[in-house]
């Protein structure tokens, strides 16, 4: 079993939808194309869907070709049915518990097995508004808001201080992409099962385009280089500028 | 049952040993003096003791319970036995393992309580160096080191990129101490239930005075207030100084 820790998280945005994601593992397949942890389903002027995947990696690739066969057999639901976003949510739900469940031994040499997964599901169909889930191993799942624009899956807790900090729902996306980077990068920092190369893409609303901004930063790619570099002098120098703690001393 | 979650940290600086903790819930009592989470013994001229805990509240006061009937009762293993803060250590470590054990059952109604607790146990003994530990639910422990100077327990993760960034051996104890309220912060900004007051102690290398520096902030202290306040506007310039993203979408 590979359980791949990883740290994936997307943004509901008045410009539209931005995704991110690390890459330690390599896998996960789709019918569009492969990006990792981030698979991207698009039907022009139809819908585009996108999906983040975490936790055990057999499971998330089992609900990835399930997905996929249901789409060539054109099973009665399938990616391409339902009018909202929320309805693909529950059939991803579906499938990832009906995977689940057939590796979850409740005693036995196997008992214990954390067979779970957890996705991201965000994008657009039709002239509906672009939404946003996460939907957990149990199957359900819960939407983004105005007032807690971003999702997170993963490894999430190092990198969700500078995300409560920046992301507003009106945040502008190269902004949001930014925070993401940092965000992705602060986890990788203080966890090695996050890793390089990391993904970033951007739906805008209405488009119904695949994707408007998309890009793949490699440990060598010199943005992420100077990014790094940047955001830890930017952040000492931010902490070297916090008002001095003697004048507590001086009051006790 | 109380498992109040905390978050809890100590540093092994060159300067000394530097403890923050929060206190969301008020539990602990100890010989000499009451601080929320954070418990100090000292015995003048010999030893400096600081324990922090965190986890379930029965078990931690049920071992700082025994740890005062031990002194007083002058038992065989005691705070005043041992030569070495590591002896301490393994005592507290075996009180914690004895009172978890009562009431973790494998079976039956109370089964899956979660009845552990993790403590930092920082501390120096006559003419031997400070130590560091950090005691698990189990009894064994951990130290510090040259390359990685400080401790975490309870909810540690929001709070660690910084401590990443800043901490260093001969980082200065004012600025350690500071780095710790930020810390301590930005775990509260992301997680409910860890919460102020907050408690910053300093012990002194060679010493073996009881605290050499210590504060508390309440929720309404002023320095508490300009301190965040500073914190989340120069971060946000930090964050404004990156790097333009433009330069990565012209190369895709």
């Amino acid at each position: 079993m590979v359980c791949g820790m990883t740290y994936c998280l997307a943004m509901s945005l008045d410009d539209g939808l931005v995704f991110c994601a690390d890459s330690r593992t390599n896998a996960g397949a789709d019918r569009v194309s492969t990006y990792s942890k981030m698979h991207r389903f698009s039907f022009p002027r139809d819908r585009v869907l996108v999906l983040l995947s975490s936790g055990n990696l057999a499971t998330s690739q089992a609900v990835l070709a399930q997905i996929e066969r249901d789409l060539e057999s054109s099973a009665e639901v399938n990616l391409k049915s339902g009018d909202y976003v929320s309805d693909i949510a529950d059939y991803v739900g579906e499938l990832l518990v009906k995977e689940k469940t057939k590796y979850s031994k409740p005693s036995g040499p196997d008992a214990g097995l954390d067979a779970s997964a957890t996705f991201i599901l965000g994008g657009q169909i039709g002239e509906h508004a672009p939404e946003l889930y996460m939907i957990y191993p149990e199957g359900n799942h819960i939407t983004a808001s105005k007032s807690q624009p971003y999702l997170q899956i993963g490894e999430t807790k190092y990198g969700k201080p500078i995300l409560d900090r920046i992301i507003r729902s009106d945040t502008h996306y190269v902004t949001a992409m930014t925070c993401g980077i940092v965000s992705l990068d602060s986890t990788m920092r203080s966890n090695a099962t996050v890793g390089p190369p990391l993904e970033c893409l951007f739906y805008a609303r209405d488009s119904l385009e695949p994707h408007c901004r998309y890009f793949k930063l490699d440990e060598n790619h010199p943005y992420l280089a100077k990014i790094r570099e940047s955001w830890d002098a930017n952040v000492r120098m931010a902490f070297d500028q916090l008002p001095n703690l003697d004048q507590v001393f001086a009051n006790e």
